[in-house]
């Protein structure tokens, strides 16, 4: 049906219908589907046009006679994982005969070793599934977000994924050792080794990050793990502001930095929005905010005294004056219940009513100064906007979410708001798009913003991998170049 | 001198005196230099064509004049700065009109930021220097090795540099978050954002690291620092053989992974050329190897006891035959005389006479097996000749450098031996350049062994990135193509 009512919407090459003919042969009943079902659309249901049906290659083979016959066509491809993406960056684009290409059949963890501390994936691999198995080895793979049951491996590496520990573990780049990846014309480069240092050639494993599939599709991995963790000490602390929690922030990692695994900033209004929607959320500190930091230390040196360590630096925090309020968890549901105040506050946000998100990052020095910034600029675009900023203190890295006016909408101003913040993020020398990718939603965004030479720059080298431009097309660059001429 | 001979040895553009002229106009006295003294050669003195002259631009601006002027008039340029490169990556190569660009008079620390812990630097500054300027504000930038006292960071970018703290730190890659850099037309990239995540657009900042000048030149940089380390440990352990090493290793990897900052291996016979060359090298343990492995552990954390928790480690290992015998430094004096033994190998056999050096990573678990394999490779070649292999063992990178056999020389068998090396690292899945870069000795020698997939790759980045080949010629990628028509 989808293919069909792209036919219907779009004027189509004669030899549409004879493509899908030749990919259903290729990949068989199991690896082709006309039908692409809910994959046809983002997750919040806010992008996806219609495509020609869906591929699923069992392997990297299957991928490349895709790719191989894509370019031979002239058909776009658009890879897709756990279609997790907040920002519609696995799903098509209008404008052009398109194909989803979905990882979710190679989903085999392939090796683990754990003298190297690496494990070899398929692109299809749960992270979940990474953390559960690589557990029962001692190890662990230090990245974590909100949608690790479902985010994929590949998925992961194309946004270039962050989340609570990557300002101590890195981001998905940091993890990603040696690729397996199909370029744009079915061509499988193999650069799956398992090393740290390896420098024959240009870095080529790190480009691939963050490429959101424009350059190549990453069809394996091999990532490196940590040791995991024996000892974890967590804490809430309650503070004046952000900008006391950013302080509070810099002072622990002066002490405590190698130990520190996430430091995540909330504010009081997203504890009270818990209050009112979330159940379970019970507040541990008499004191309301008005900011939040939670603190977490962990270790795989079992004799570290993480929980006297925390202790003794929050004792010296309270004594200063900079902490107000704290709390230390002293078991797994204590720790739970403090990270739940952090990890439900996008729930509570959802559940008041409509709300608009940002993932922006600001300099760390200047994240206070920023957000403060950005909410007076919101407010003078609609008056009695709410903001709900929390996020990751060490990297900057803001989830900086809108409500409106209580018992409001915004009133069209949706575009105008998030130019605001975004022009705020621009000031500070920041970025629009932190941990999330571009996706549909902020490639022009982006665009727009660059300098002159880094949208050259980016073009060169897409032009070079993908000169037919069939890879996720509109992502990462919009499909016409910005007319500006000079960049900021 | 230099210019001359060079106008005698080529056949030079008609322009090319004209062409020194415009860049000693453009550049003044204290910029351009038709006598390049030093410069013209790699330290090792054994790589490093004529050159019109070198350029010493005093900033940004300067560099981006004399690539402009390089591009218009199709003058090739060497970025240089400590001229540190054991493989004569920072001088060139013959066949073509070239200047030296150094760097070394933009050698400002320009910012240090204690709340994001970042610096930011010009591409001249001196490693050590750097380590100086933070060490005064509690932090470090750890990245360590040999050469800190003269490598800078423009050239430890375009190297990639590595050494001793990289498992735990990262590669110089991991350290940057930010760049400036001047494109082959002159034109400058302003990506100098002092962010962890950033995700706007493709990784270029990562991109340029390890491209060695071939990209584009390197000007300023945002590095990443981390807390200073309030307390250390440091233990030296002899072992059987490297596979107990990297037995060793792996165990306290997973018991104190995430404090361990060294973890180096090196041989008997390595101790024993200090023993005959190198003075104050005393031998720290009775126990002769055969192999050894300096383990140091260090945290921002003062109350962490990290000698007890050495101490129960090696008591532990000790217990299971693993280690033979092991010490640990009881003050800063010892510790930099087990450092030492490391450390000085590479002058003990420096003075043992003539030797081939190779900058090699197997996979971790396979690292004792690829080196004993690469020994027997070796010895196949020349029967008698010792290899004094050592390294850092995370990364399974290993100094794999030969002497000949006592009282005779290498017989005309260089090229032979090495071939034999890497070899035997290919069948292991390993890189022939770690961390020393291609420069002009592995430049072929990497070509050949790329899969042709990774060749087209590189080369259409190369040719994308700086279409008329003028930065760095024949580094990374060969001038002319290899005429393998298949990969590996």
């Amino acid at each position: 049906m989808v293919a069909a009512s792209m036919r219907r919407g779009l004027s189509m090459p004669a030899d549409v219908p004879d493509l899908a003919a030749r990919l259903a042969a290729l990949l068989g009943p199991a690896g082709w589907s006309p039908d692409v079902g809910g994959a046809g659309r983002d997750w919040l249901n806010r992008w996806g046009a219609p495509v020609l049906g869906i591929a699923r290659p069992p392997d990297t083979e299957g991928v490349s006679a895709v790719l191989r016959l894509a370019s031979e066509a002239g058909l776009a491809v658009v890879a897709q994982g756990g279609n997790t993406s907040l920002n519609g960056g696995a799903v098509a684009m209008p404008g052009r005969p398109t194909v989803l290409l979905s990882l979710n059949r190679m989903n085999r963890i392939l090796h683990i070793d754990p003298t190297g501390q690496t494990a070899t994936v398929e692109a299809g691999v749960i992270l979940q599934d990474l953390h559960d198995a690589v557990a029962g080895q001692g190890m662990e793979f230090p990245l974590h977000l909100g949608s690790e049951g479902s985010a994929r491996i590949g998925g992961l590496i194309g946004t270039n994924a962050g989340g609570s520990h990557a300002a101590r573990h890195g981001m998905m780049e940091a993890r990603v050792l040696g690729l397996e990846v199909v370029l744009a014309d079915g061509t499988v480069w193999n650069g799956l080794r398992p090393l740290i240092k390896d420098n024959a050639g240009y870095q080529l494993r790190k480009l691939f990050c963050g490429s959101e599939g424009t350059l190549g599709i990453v069809t394996r991995a091999v990532l490196r793990l940590e040791p995991a963790s024996r000892v974890m000490a967590t804490a809430l602390l309650a503070t004046e502001d952000l900008a006391s929690s950013v302080r509070v922030g810099a002072a622990l990692r002066k002490t405590c930095g190698d130990l520190i695994t996430a430091l995540e900033f909330f504010p009081e209004e997203g504890v009270a929005l818990l209050e009112r929607h979330v159940p379970n959320t019970p507040r541990p500190l008499a004191t309301r905010g008005p900011a939040y930091l939670l603190v977490e230390l962990a270790s795989a040196v079992a004799e570290i005294p993480l929980g006297d360590i925390l202790e003794n630096r929050l004792a010296d925090l309270l004594e200063q004056g900079l902490v107000l309020d704290a709390t230390i968890a002293t078991n797994e549901a204590q720790r739970r219940s403090l990270w739940r105040l952090r990890e439900e506050i996008p729930e509570g946000q959802r559940r008041e009513g409509m709300q608009i998100k940002h993932d922006i990052a600001a300099p760390p020095a200047r994240l206070a100064e920023a957000v403060a910034e950005a909410i007076r600029a919101a407010q003078v675009v609609q008056p009695g906007v709410r903001a709900i900023p929390f996020g990751h203190l060490t990297d900057g890295n803001v989830h900086f979410n809108l409500s409106p006016p209580e018992n409001r909408g915004f009133e069209g101003q949706e575009w105008a708001l998030s130019a605001a913040v975004y022009d705020v993020i621009d000031r500070f020398g920041g970025s629009i798009a932190a941990e999330h990718g571009l996706g549909q939603a902020k490639v022009a965004l982006a665009e727009v913003r660059r300098p002159r030479a880094e949208r050259d720059l980016m073009r060169a080298i897409k032009r070079a991998l993908d000169p037919k431009g069939l890879l996720n097309p509109g992502k990462v660059l919009p499909e016409h170049e910005s007319t500006r001429k000079d960049g900021p």
